[in-house]
């Protein structure tokens, strides 16, 4: 979904292109309960509740712990899912809010507010088999997500980095604009049966 | 999804990221008719495919002209989305094998034989408002998608490249791996009223 | 050099890291003499004379239109290279200045105020041996170098695109920024005799 | 210099682009000492010492732990600076062979064996004004790096990444190609006073 179709106010937004790379990483299947983490705008949580809804179920818990997340959120759920009974918004801190949500089988880290770790030992407490996906501007944040593999004994995991160029057309030229790169990071401690 | 998923054999597969952001620029709605031209192992093709049998309709046109290619298509085809009526495989050379296709709402194409301008001439013929995503990765191909641009009259249009650098474990480490940048350029002459 | 050393003004400047790359391809000697075609603020100029004043010889000529552009060049040269006899500053619009000055052994073009072609063909005249370096920020001018090698058949050629991604410390954390990718482009017609 | 002129073996090399951005980021002076730690090839060695013979002064210690990367730096060093006095070819294994080197004004670190705090140590040892650029390919070495910014309390740093995407002739196209980016990161302690 593009960009400019979203409410976005004063609140980073994860690029469209990084948003489709992320998504598809996470795999959302019908029976899905994704917990997007630092929504943010919410631009993730409601292209997943479009997928969702398209696929005929699932629930999407969008926690956001500012104010004016929480209203563009609203605004863009109101915007691309009117009415879809599966859209959960949750006002409130991570890891602390994550304790009474229900167990998800995917999680979205868009924002981690240096709470990274505990954030994943909540997910992984509810459910281990949760597939996390984590994206990180900072070398910070991509070290720790691979530490956090050996410290919870991922079985699988991977890390992509997007780097997105955009031309810009100026006057009879078309100029190359670079975005900052994003690692998407995928992590999986235990694989469903299949 | 994933590309050890499908089979592949020696052809040159569209990599996953790339796939990811290139099906989130066609923007696929139900009703869709995709064609896929230059479909190779049909990784494009058949996530496509997956796309619209969730949505509950459409059709995919998957065009090749390599006997190798016609051979992954039906194996790909057959391993995920078996009995689906919507598939069509179409084997022979475009632009020429384009004329006898039903006009296509979405225009993919992944590798053009040298013949770019035509291709996309014979898609306008049929619908001048089919939404046409190319992938590049050549500096000749970019530059006539922009020449195409003024040629056609293409109202909108976006170009960006999408350079994915993969983490790879080798002892203690994760070494930065690259791959090739690619540009995914979406053309469209005239937007549908809405 | 540092970009931080030179005086800018609001010119737009080669980044250090471009402009070591395109330093390092040009080859400069001791007896080279170096046509710095659209030197905005004289940081490829200064740090090639800089270059040249160790090595014992050579001539810079410095070649911009712009009225800031030779106040900032003449800055950049009194702060480096003060007083050395091998600077020439020459206020003027390619390709017609170029006829007035002595036959380059090497040409950086950082602008060319779209007369690439004219301004390849300039320097070609005066010496079919010149080693010639173009940074280019648009595919056009990219996509012109390369029908540039054919045009004037330049026997050897090369074409690095260079992308800088810088650490950003923000809080605790090292935020990864990009700047835009630069083409480094390296055209030679004949080879010098060795 | 081109990577094309040097004896390579099968020893990884610093490409010649980042090897221009690393010698920039040294900043090699007349009077300088630099130690090339883990020089592979000893094309980061054999460009600064051709750099420090134009300047007219300077040593330069190549350390080296494998036989064959001896046997290269040796075949470099006498095909592009036979008989300089400066060269100094150093076999033995980082950090415990740097203490009986005379005290660097600059280190370079192509490889570090996993012991780069040790070496960062032993470098400031001898001389804690001494600019240390560190080449790294890994996010651990990146990560690292950061961490001894603080643990040695180095006052001035940087860190960059370096993508070189080249392009390659098939046929009528160039295809863009990547090399694996780099991560160039400079260090110093104490600035020298001035």
């Amino acid at each position: 979904m593009r960009d400019e179709l979203f409410a976005r106010g004063s609140v980073p937004m994860t690029k469209e292109e990084v948003r489709a790379v992320s998504l598809s990483k996470l795999e959302l299947e019908r029976s899905a309960v994704l917990w997007d983490v630092g929504a943010g705008t919410g631009s993730v949580s409601v292209e997943a509740a479009c997928l969702l809804k398209n696929l005929g179920g699932g629930h999407v818990y969008a926690i956001e712990r500012e104010e004016e997340g929480i209203r563009l959120i609203q605004e863009n759920c109101d915007r691309f899912v009117p009415g879809w009974e599966g859209f959960h918004l949750v006002k409130g801190q991570a890891p602390q809010v994550l304790e009474e949500l229900p167990a998800p089988s995917h999680v979205f880290i868009g924002g981690s507010g240096g709470r990274l770790m505990e954030i994943l030992g909540a997910a992984l407490a509810k459910n281990p088999q949760a597939r996390i996906v984590v994206n990180s501007v900072t070398v910070e944040t991509t070290a720790l997500c691979l530490e956090a593999v050996s410290h919870f004994s991922f079985t699988w995991y991977e890390a992509v980095q997007v780097a997105v160029t955009r031309l810009n057309k100026v006057g009879r030229y078309h100029m190359q604009q670079s975005q900052n790169p994003v690692w998407v990071i995928t992590l999986q401690k235990e694989l469903p049966e299949s």
